[in-house]
């Protein structure tokens, strides 16, 4: 689609409306973010009354961090679906698309940096892990949103868009470290092997979407068109956020004696247990 | 060289000369602001004057939290003083005041989501609350500061403001459930019910004024001017920062037995009691 | 009122193709981002290798906390080399530079504010300080960056890009007085006196520079070139970040022990030795 009348599309005001206008012209490309609010909004409502009876401290962490995954998701995609955390962004000399302006989510890639970070906190809870590898693993995660948002925005040089990708990638690479090499063993300690197992697994394969759909979509080779991009997204949030955390939610739900008596992250099991008199 | 020609009101950089010619040409506007400069800055020096005796390590998280108020506020009110965080937003059609570029200081959300945790922070640590809880207040505090913030800036969709503002008003809901249904009774076990009450209930009726304001204001059905709207945001600030951290740290530095010897938040009182002696 | 037609040049994204062909026209501005990415680079493949036998929790910690220093910086210098974080900044009246619009790397101060609590982290735990005063130093350190990258953003008055210099120097001076006063005793008591010692010289004399260079350079009064200012700030970089980071992580791998048995900051030793048998 050509570019907006100004000169420039800088973030957050001036291509506001015209952003949301082109979202809303692309049928498929809005329906990616609404499906999101409506199932983010009934996983809202449904964790709420998951934890109703949750007690214990550790257990109570566990779903506070979980539930945050659908709140910033939701506020997210609102955001996507007004057009603020939405623009055109001019891609560069060597981009398929070069010197077309691209309607670009960039404001997932932000909010990313806010539930990412939640979702790895109850896993790190859930595997009973130490401070150390918990401040590791969301540090690197943290670090690999901000330069992933970074590899969206460049406009001056595709080259150095592939080269945040390269450093998202290698951050990456030390989140999946941890998740597949330090936490299994935690988890085996803690008594939660089969539920962490599990979650690793859900987590592990569809976190590895996510940099093939900005490889393979609009911001990279753009083999996708934005919407299908969009899509790509949508389903992996859907699985990797929702249902990940209904998994995780039930487990706890179901379990609190198990979480309630670890301890290593928040220094000693007899706080979990006391909290569960509380 | 030449900067390049636009035509667009971005953030931070485009419209500062111009936002700050328009708040000095207003002068009950600017007055809001230097208002706050003043009293920031007063309050700042009285804190760290009633903070000389603080020895033990929970009485001065506290102090530290309270001190950071004033601190942020101060830093904040100057953004908005020389136009750096205040725009033009172009209003969305619906809006009162549709097509019009009303000048919104958006600073003010954004350094709400530094100042509100701390004042979270320092009435969490009287209460004695568990880590989960204290953990529970900030995120959704800082969840409440953003979406509001995106509320206020949204220019293609009146509704989709309204949408942001709700979900805004969710968060301040598990706010409001955490100071008066979760902490009265942690104070109530720590012996610092009294005057957490009278915080808790200063605390929830001024915060309670920020959306009425936003509703009201430039920014919601605009009844009110931007300086009155200002002046509103500025003199709750001033009751629910700079008098309830007078009222906080006096009360602090009276009884800092009381604050070191609790502990469940930190891990055990025995930590706290050992810091007295340092 | 109506929208502002205005000539500027936003953030982020308008400018970023202008900014990159500006920075690669002056060889010797290229050339201060690039020689901190090599080193970066290469400072990070070194770490990683030091780090590799590192076992105890809170050795970990400082081992990770120290990494992230250079994984952000390499970060931030390719962002500023893609001309993704670099804009050209009107000044306004009164700068030496008044009306010109000065090439600014804006990007450094922002992500000073991720990389310097990392480093005050790290000297934070090797001097096995509370959690109060490390609460302190680093919420003051953030405070210290953000106020310093307003100080370089404001284009409507001279005075206030001073004022705000000011309040960021005002946040370092209680960096300084941790730095100085109260961690010293905390080291001596941990036994790390003289590795802390050398660290404490190094960092309080280098960041004295940052400042020095904000003032003598473009952002202040324009004595130095933009390219010679970038120089400054890479120049103490190398130093405050990379040989920082190796004098911290010689010491500690070589030294596992007396870290490991300290635990005032993680809530008692006792953890510390129990994550050595892990």
């Amino acid at each position: 689609m050509p570019a907006p009348a100004t000169a420039s599309a800088p973030l957050l005001q001036a291509s506001q409306p015209e952003a949301l206008d082109a979202i809303q012209a692309d049928a498929l490309f809005n329906a990616s973010l609404w499906v999101n609010i409506a199932l983010a909004g009934f996983a809202i409502l449904l964790f709420v009354y998951m934890g109703r009876n949750i007690k214990s401290q550790r257990a109570q962490l566990i779903w506070v961090a979980t539930l945050l995954v659908p709140l910033v998701s939701l506020s997210s995609y609102v955001g996507l679906a007004s057009g603020l955390t939405v623009s055109f962004i001019q891609m560069p000399a060597g981009h398929p698309l070069a010197g077309e302006a691209v309607l670009t989510p960039w404001g997932r890639y932000l909010t990313w940096t806010l539930s990412t970070p939640m979702i790895l906190l109850a896993l790190g809870l859930l595997a009973d892990t130490d401070l150390a590898t918990l401040f590791t693993v969301i540090t690197m995660d943290i670090a690999m949103c901000v330069t992933g948002l970074a590899a969206a925005l460049i406009t001056s040089s595709y080259a150095l868009r592939w080269v945040f990708f390269g450093i998202s990638s290698a951050f990456f690479v030390a989140v999946l470290y941890v998740l597949l090499v330090e936490w299994p063993d935690d988890a085996a300690a803690a008594g939660t092997s089969d539920i962490f197992g599990t979650l690793k697994l859900l987590t592990v394969v569809l976190w590895l979407g996510y940099p093939l759909f900005w490889a393979v979509g609009t911001s990279g080779i753009a083999l996708l068109s934005p919407a299908i991009t969009s899509w790509g997204y949508s389903a992996l949030d859907i699985v990797a956020k929702y249902v990940f955390a209904y998994l995780l939610l039930s487990w706890v739900a179901d379990n609190e004696g198990t979480v309630a008596n670890a301890g290593v992250t928040l220094g000693g099991g007899t706080e979990g247990t006391a909290a569960v008199d509380d």
